[in-house]
C-alpha cells in the first residue's frame, strides 16, 4: 500500500463522488479546473454551480510533495524534509435551506522518514436542525465506523464536536458527525484497513446526504428562511475563516486559494445582533448547536 | 494627559461621529448597545443599518481594563500585569456600490508599569477605484499628518499598504490610507499631540467620507455592479476574518463578538475563480490594488 495506491484510489472516489452528486442533482454537471503546483505535485478542483439541488459545491482531488517548509515544521510538528499529501475534500451548500450543508474530507501524509498517517472527516451541518435526520445521519457513519473499531465512533464524534465549535460563538457548526487525525496502524487496525475505512466513508458519502436532500428539497421555503439560511452560511464562513485549521494552513503556506476557498457559499449575511423570536424553528436550532448530545436517543 | 482623559474625550469623539454619520446618511439613525465585561469596562456599540447611504455600519467605543493575561503576553509580547485600552472604532458599508466602503480607527493602550502608546489608522475600499477621488483621500490623510510631523504620513502610508494587505489574493484591501501603532511621545513629538493627532483624524473621517459619498451617491448601480460589490465584500471579509489582527485577537481572547463582527457587511458573496471580462473597470480596480502606489501623482 504505496502513497501513489493511495492518491491513486482518491482520484477514482472523487470520480465516483462527483457523479452521484451529479446524480442527486439533476441539473448541473461539475466543471474542472487542472492544476499543478511549482514545488511538485497539483490536483483538479470540481466545482458545481446553480444546480436544482447544489447552489455551490466543490469535490477537490489533491496530491502534492515538495520539502518540509520551516512554517510545517512549527505549526505541524514535522520532522523531516520531504512530504507528500494527498486528499479529498467536499463542501455542498444547497439552495434550498431544509437541506443541510455537508462537508467530507479524507487524507494521507507521508514523510521521507516513513512516517505517515491518515486523516478525515465527515460534518452536517443543518440551517434547521431535525433530530430524525441529525440520527439518521450519526447512524450511517457509528455503522461504517463500528466495522472497523467499536471505539472509533465515539471517539472520532468527540473529536468532531471539539473540531466543528466555533468558540466565539459558543455554538457548534452544526451536528458534528467524525473527525480523526493522525491516525496510523496499531495493534488493532492495520494500515491497510484505516485506508479502506477512508475510502468506504467516501463511498458512503452520496448516500447519507441523499437521504438528506429527499427529506428536505420538497419543503419550500419562504423569504424568512432564506434569510435564516444566509445568516447560518455567514456562521460556517466564520468557522472556515477564523477556525479551521486546514483553511488556516492552506493559506498561510501558499496554497491554491480558490481551492481552499471553494468551501465557502455563494452568499452569507450578518446582521447585528440577530435573535430569532422565541419558540420559533431557529431557536430550536440554536439550542441544539452543542457540544456531546447524543443524536442516537 | 491621563488615561481617563483620553477615554472620555474618544467617547464625545464617538458621539460626535455619529451625529455626522447620521446627516450623511440623512435616514437611519445609530441604535446603541451598551455592554459591560466581567474582568473590567465595556463600551458602546452603536449600529446603523439599512439607512439611504450606509446599508450596516457600526461605530463602537470601548473602555477595558483587567490583567494581562497569558495570551496577551505571548501575541503582543507584554510585560506587566494590568493593562487599560480605549478606543473607537468604525467600518461603514454603503448600499452603492459607487460608494466606497470605509474603516477608520483609534486606540490607546497602557500598562501598570506606566508604559503606554498609541494606534490607529483608516482606510478606504473602493468596490471601484477613480484615482481622483484615491488622490483626494490621501491628501486628506497627508494634510492631517504632516501638521505633525512631516514623516508620518509616507511612513504611516506605507504601513497602511503593508498592514491591508490580503497575502492569499495577493492583492491590497483596497487604496489603503494611514496606519500605525505602539506610538509614544519622543523627541519629535509629545504625547498631547500624538491625541491631538489621533482626535484631528477622528474629527475629520466624516469630512473625507461625504467627499467620497457625494461622488458616488447619485450614480445608479446595475445587477452586475451589485454582484461585484458582493463579490468585493467577500473580500473583505476574508481579510477581517483571516488576516486582520485586531479581529482574530479580539475573537480569541474572549472580546465581545458582536462588537467585533459589526465590521461585517449586511451580505458577500464568493464565486469559484471569479475573473472580470478584459478592459472593464472591475479588471482597472484589481489592477490597482497594489502596495506602493503614490496616489497623489
Amino acid at each position: 500500500m504505496n502513497k501513489d495506491f493511495i492518491s491513486s484510489e482518491f482520484q477514482l472516489l472523487q470520480d465516483r463522488i462527483c457523479k452521484e452528486i451529479e446524480t442527486i442533482d439533476g441539473l448541473q454537471l461539475f466543471i474542472e479546473d487542472k492544476w499543478t503546483r511549482e514545488e511538485g505535485g497539483g490536483g483538479r478542483t470540481r466545482i458545481i454551480q446553480n444546480g436544482s439541488i447544489i447552489e455551490k459545491g466543490g469535490v477537490a482531488f489533491s496530491k502534492v510533495n515538495g520539502p518540509i517548509t520551516d512554517l510545517m515544521k512549527k505549526q505541524m510538528g514535522l520532522d523531516g524534509n520531504e512530504f507528500f499529501a494527498t486528499g479529498v475534500s467536499i463542501v455542498l451548500h444547497p439552495t434550498n435551506p431544509h437541506i443541510p450543508i455537508i462537508h467530507m474530507n479524507v487524507r494521507y501524509f507521508e514523510m521521507d522518514n516513513g512516517e505517515y498517517w491518515f486523516g478525515g472527516g465527515i460534518d452536517l451541518t443543518p440551517h434547521y436542525i431535525v433530530p430524525e435526520q441529525a440520527k439518521e445521519f450519526h447512524l450511517g457513519l457509528k455503522n461504517i465506523c463500528d466495522k472497523y473499531n467499536s471505539a472509533f465512533y465515539q471517539k472520532f464524534k468527540n473529536w468532531a464536536d471539539d473540531y466543528f465549535f466555533i468558540p466565539h460563538r459558543n455554538e457548534t457548526r452544526g451536528i458534528g458527525g467524525i473527525f480523526f487525525d493522525h491516525l496510523q496502524a496499531n495493534e488493532s487496525i492495520s494500515k491497510e484497513n484505516i485506508f479502506n475505512f477512508c475510502i468506504e466513508l467516501g463511498d458512503t458519502f452520496s448516500k447519507l446526504y441523499n437521504y438528506q436532500v429527499e427529506c428536505g428539497k420538497y419543503i419550500p421555503a419562504t423569504d424568512e428562511q432564506i434569510k435564516w439560511r444566509n445568516l447560518r452560511r455567514g456562521r460556517y464562513v466564520e468557522f472556515n475563516l477564523v477556525n479551521d485549521r486546514g483553511t488556516k494552513f492552506g493559506l498561510v503556506s501558499g496554497g491554491r486559494t480558490e481551492s481552499i476557498l471553494m468551501s465557502l457559499p455563494a452568499n452569507a449575511s450578518w446582521e447585528y445582533n440577530y435573535l430569532p423570536i422565541n419558540d420559533s424553528k431557529e431557536i430550536q436550532t440554536l439550542d441544539l448547536l452543542k457540544k456531546g448530545l447524543d443524536w442516537m436517543l
